[in-house]
């Protein structure tokens, strides 16, 4: 999971302070690492490095990236290691001149591909797809920058979100099965792109439209151009951004985020009956299906956990004899809405089922007296290949282990998965195109 | 608003560790800097900074300040200057030894205490009451810090709780009304001191009681002592923490937060009966208020502003050129949510409007077809001087305007505040015996 | 060992920037932390920080330290921790209002009078001199601030050359003896102090005088006034300031630093004929009294050894498997110089005798056949109370064993020490007046 | 000019340290960047910052490059932008596996070379030569890496020496004249490489020989193997290696470095007899040729001039105002050995002339009667293609004016050069085969 900026200013000169603004309100795809990359017509310029988009830019930095163009780039680390030198957006001078890539997604034959490539002679300083794909565009014998990118994305295996920038203009592309999200906003004098529509909120853009799958947005000096090089029009977004990924005031492919969340667990509260004094979510991924929950099924909703809003990337983990004295440092309950309670926990997925276990004696410490754990998505039982970094099967605790045993291993009094059908109603028409591999097993580009 | 910390570990040797979980969990009552003083039982060392405790503090700080009693502070500049030399807990050496101090609170009198003790031949290096609390101390003629201690604060106008630490002993003491809160808690081992009972379940104590007005508790070699110095039982409790300060997980005074506020929206929604089709709370003072409200009106509940969980303290300010533009970074609408519909905005409190005008319009231009603002306090009308920074009484709108005016500069629809009697109601027993100022102008300490 | 500055700036607006100048130029007085303190006329701004003046202070920190009148100050820690607290100048406020205060050098009292304050209510937030000065000052009955001054300065025992700055005033002050130095400067339009003539030739100023032992300067609206307090006229500076600590391009007392120390050679090899090869001298701190011990003996003067210029503060300390490799940081032989030689080298003074014998071994390994250490100053045998860090007369070597046991333990080949009469002679008229307590025990001023 | 180092250590771990060390001896080649990169066997680990190499390396740092192989670099910025983008070592994935490579020189065909690459599909992610280099070894169709780097550098013009890494064997080479240096040294139990002999006396290694022109030197599990692809053996050393590089204490092709600076100086006083009652060097480049020149003339050598030795990179710049003070950062003069006296000023070289006028009126400023400048080479008529960054020939004093016109630009009363016959006496056998090309114009690699 990443998030990807491009911004086109014709008439004004601080692209950066705008991508800037996208990057931040991009934040939660991806806190590892950020940059931006500017153009003033001529010259680009750069600046990357660990750590959130509010630590590495402040105005002198911004300062220092003058121009009209700019992409940026946040990053969670999916694949390659964590380090600077794996930050994005990538600068480098090609047969096209200089040429800039922000990528978010997942190419399912990295590894080959990278042989492939040193065997003819390329050399990789970063262990990023995005270096990769800029390779593959050096070599592209086409007549310019716009048909090498399209006859490399034709040639990709994976999902991938792009914004590409040159010297004099911006590009905005899309894999043919639209698996991650790009969106296209209009300002009064120039256009954006952003991984998510709350961003065009945020940098005062309005919404246009999603970039479509397979779709190529060319915008530059004469304008904003489209071209569609690959696709069948089908769409198939993750969907995993409905369930977890995106923030609730996005719209992905014209759906709430929020409004599907809300759904969701509507859905739920009709799937699943329980006898229970109180809804509770988890925070804060699980807040918005707990209260559909709790509307559909008339059950009270209280914060029954708060979260601590300080928690900074390197937090000092307590010793042992600190864990054992039970500091709690992230959650906090709030004792005298869980005491003697029959409480149902909603939480927006389990993956390895560590989080979920904690949350679920944290309740019971406070007192709760049962635990219901509802989970707003199905068993997540296949790992994701596209941009998520869900590393192998051995360690989904669904795909490895019956209800009962997961639910034992939790420590909840009840378990209850969101049917695959369930999802499907809440997130609508199209859903069942999506891709769903994480619960499916059913990988839309074959894994190599 | 600060926030302090102290630990007692008698058999243990790392109460830096500790008071760092415990200055965390308070991290939301001071943000501008903070600092941690340990003894070893004999040399006490001392660390400070500007910034956040998971900043300022890593495993390296921390293996730098050995021991096993600590005292610490987070900081909220209420009097003196963003400096770090104002930054606490202070650490002095003086007739009784060495000796630290941390304070939260507000003296009346601080600017003539300091220009008697000028007079008489002090000098500060701080603009803080903390260094003319410890001037005193110093030029108390007493037989040993306890007893200095206890004839200091006698003489003291204004509101204090305070954390003081030697090399082998902690004291906890609070001011005669009780003002500002501090708790005691209890490990298997050691005690703990915090200005709220969050701070007790980050740090894996248990909730023994709260310090009552007028107690100073001394913790050392011998076990723990009470002593009685002043105040005549009745607490009077700032009563703004229910309403803001205080974490919702908190309890104060035996009162749950997270249930006061319920019972304030609860109230709300039996004082003020709108129409409308959605209660919408200003993020995150005015949630659980929100849900009380919505709660007994019955009309639904929704999160219809995302609040950005990234915002730095030293947040880049968008240019005039990009407010134009109309970007929003802290809080983003949630369109679909709130389209059409006609809001119940509820927030915590109106102090000098700026920021309500702000959210309300974000409101309107997301579509809201009305929006009612629905204040979870009464009207705030005079400054506090015992540890808020609400600078002066011209900066107060609702002192300055009529509610007419003030819901005209707003821009609601309707202006609806709570009624002192509701409060009252709320906040239960005692509750008019209790702190209100800032409501009513009764200074409970007479401003000097 | 400190240096301290002063800037008064009628007409101008940048003091901070030539304090910063004044301070770089004496960065070899004491490299552990530096500060600046200015004045706009009205308000005093301060910057105090561990490391050195050209990492310190840049064109942000210089711009939030507006005035015409600044004062500064290096520090080598004396007395007192190395910790930022105790970075200097203090500014504190008073009965006189603010003042700041800068000083070089020791009480030899500090601990009694301390003690002494603290029993008569006084609190400590640091451990130096300095704040023991201000204290007395905030605590003498006196009209103005000049006149408590020196009326604390009356009473102090031991060293001091002082700064000290109110909102429209600068003071420059020495001790009656003047052990530690303090010259007056002139600027088309405006004064400066500094410890050494050298910071004059950086900040531009004219030199005019040295301050005499027992006068104060004040420099304010009107003018510039001087004003005798104590001492009898007989100037009793540091002989060893001539020896090590001054650069050798300051003037101290009349007398030019470099060609004292010429004449320190020239006498060493009037007082002993060493049949040699060759002078080199021990970087940087030898090079000058080995230029005149060549001179004088007509033997040839080499630089056989190489100082790195890029010693950081907190170099890495190499491991013992390399330490045992044989691997040499600060000073690398120049081979084909020494190979066969013998060489005469010269240091400046022999303390503990650690760092003699590494260089007479380093010069072994590079094959030089007799290495005679001859010594440009007598033997150091007695700890210096007034400013110095050489802590007890256990650690020099001179104090504790024959001179054959030192060249022993040093290993050299002969060992010569300057006379008492040499050094006499070459310092010129007055050296008998001078302190000279580290090589004679007569303390000048009793030690308590 | 930059400066390279290898280290292959069999039985041990800690090459970073000893990498770290070799390159801090290196540092007066490079300011501006310098990295590490380390193998241990398997993995390769890299850390690579703007700064100097004490500031940017610590311990732990150190600790996280672990392995017994490791090559170094420091970067004077000659090629290339200022930016951490362009630090070395470079390390990337290859059809070779992992090969990482430090580059001392330039390239003279690097514009066509990276342009002829980029038409045939390579992309550039940096300014340099040294990416230049991978590139073409990454095509290189060889049956191994060390064939590859063969026929990579059979191809290249220009001057380089580099050091090449694998995660089992570490390469030095050198180009076929030998312009830039490169020694070979021993441990106990293994091999380093540096680019000037002084860094093996701090590595604690043994001298061994120079890395011969045209000579691979392959360090692996089979030990040390030498390969010859190039040269005939003539070498041709940079000559202002000798002048101005090197740090004096280096013996480079078999000469002192600090001899034959006493050899230039001795040369220029036969070849000028000048008249004056002082040598005086320019710090700290002049020193032992001016001790040459005085050893054989005769005339007294005194150090009139004292270097800070705390100028900081970012030095900040003294305002107009304060320049018109007549501030002196740098270089402050010895006022009591100059006042009346006849100076012969011995610098180093005269690039561009603004230096030089500096110090010629610092000298007067402080009184000296005559200033004589005598200049230890000739006249610097022609840029360096080959790794040293001295721009255009405009730019060039010597190049553009006469004798006549460079001495009254630079306010001497006399401007004598050294003559090239000079310098190849004092330099000695071969003088006449080295790279002398910015005193002749006569490129031995030519220029494209």
């Amino acid at each position: 999971m990443c998030g990807v900026i491009g911004v086109f200013l014709p008439g004004q000169m601080d692209a950066a302070r705008l991508t800037f603004l996208g990057l931040y309100a991009l934040q939660h795809r991806g806190q590892e690492s950020c940059g931006i990359v500017t153009s003033d017509g001529s010259r680009l310029s750069a600046y990357k490095d660990m750590g959130l988009v509010a630590e590495i830019f402040d105005d002198e930095r911004l300062a220092r990236l003058p121009g009209r163009i700019g992409i940026g780039h946040v990053r969670y680390s999916t694949t390659g290691e964590s380090s600077v030198i794996n930050a994005q957006p990538l600068l480098v001078r090609s047969r096209y001149g200089l040429v800039a890539l922000a990528h978010n997604g997942n190419l399912v034959n990295a590894r080959s591909l990278s042989a492939e490539l040193q065997a003819s002679g390329a050399i990789f300083q970063t262990t990023t797809d995005t270096e990769i794909i800029l390779t593959l565009i050096g070599r592209a014998d086409a007549p310019n920058l716009e048909q090498a990118v399209v006859s490399v994305c034709r040639e990709l295996k994976g999902a991938f979100a792009l914004t590409i920038m040159t010297a004099d203009r911006l590009i905005g592309i899309r894999d043919p099965l639209g698996i991650r999200p790009l969106v296209l906003g209009k300002l009064a004098d120039g256009f954006v792109l952003a991984s998510e529509s709350c961003a065009l909120s945020t940098m005062g853009a309005e919404f246009v439209r999603d970039v479509l799958p397979g779709e190529m947005l060319v915008i530059g000096p004469d304008g904003l151009n489209s071209y569609y090089y690959g696709g069948h029009g089908a769409e198939s977004l993750c969907i995993f951004e409905y369930v977890y990924f995106a923030r609730p005031d996005s719209i992905l492919s014209g759906r709430s985020v929020y409004q599907t969340r809300l759904a969701i667990g509507a859905q739920l509260a009709r799937e699943y009956q329980i006898t229970a004094d109180l809804v509770v979510p988890a925070p804060d991924s699980g807040v918005v299906a707990a209260l559909g929950f709790a509307k559909e099924s008339g059950i009270p909703f209280d914060l029954g956990l708060i979260k601590n809003r300080y928690v900074g990337r390197t937090f000092i983990q307590p010793a042992q004899s600190m864990r054992d004295l039970g500091v709690k440092i992230k959650l906090n309950p709030v004792g005298p809405v869980l005491a003697g309670k029959k409480v149902i926990l909603i939480d927006d997925s389990v993956v390895r089922g560590t989080t979920s276990a904690k949350t679920v004696r944290l309740l019971r410490e406070a007192g709760a007296a049962e635990v219901h754990l509802v989970v707003a998505s199905p068993p997540y039982i296949r790992p994701c290949y596209y941009g998520i970094d869900t590393s192998s099967t051995e360690q989904l605790i669904a795909a490895n282990n019956s209800l009962a045993a997961v639910q034992e291993k939790i420590g909840a009094d009840s378990l209850s998965y969101l049917s695959l059908e369930g999802l499907h109603k809440a997130v609508g028409s199209g859903a069942n195109r999506m891709c769903r591999a994480c619960f499916t097993g059913e990988y839309l580009v074959p894994i190599q």
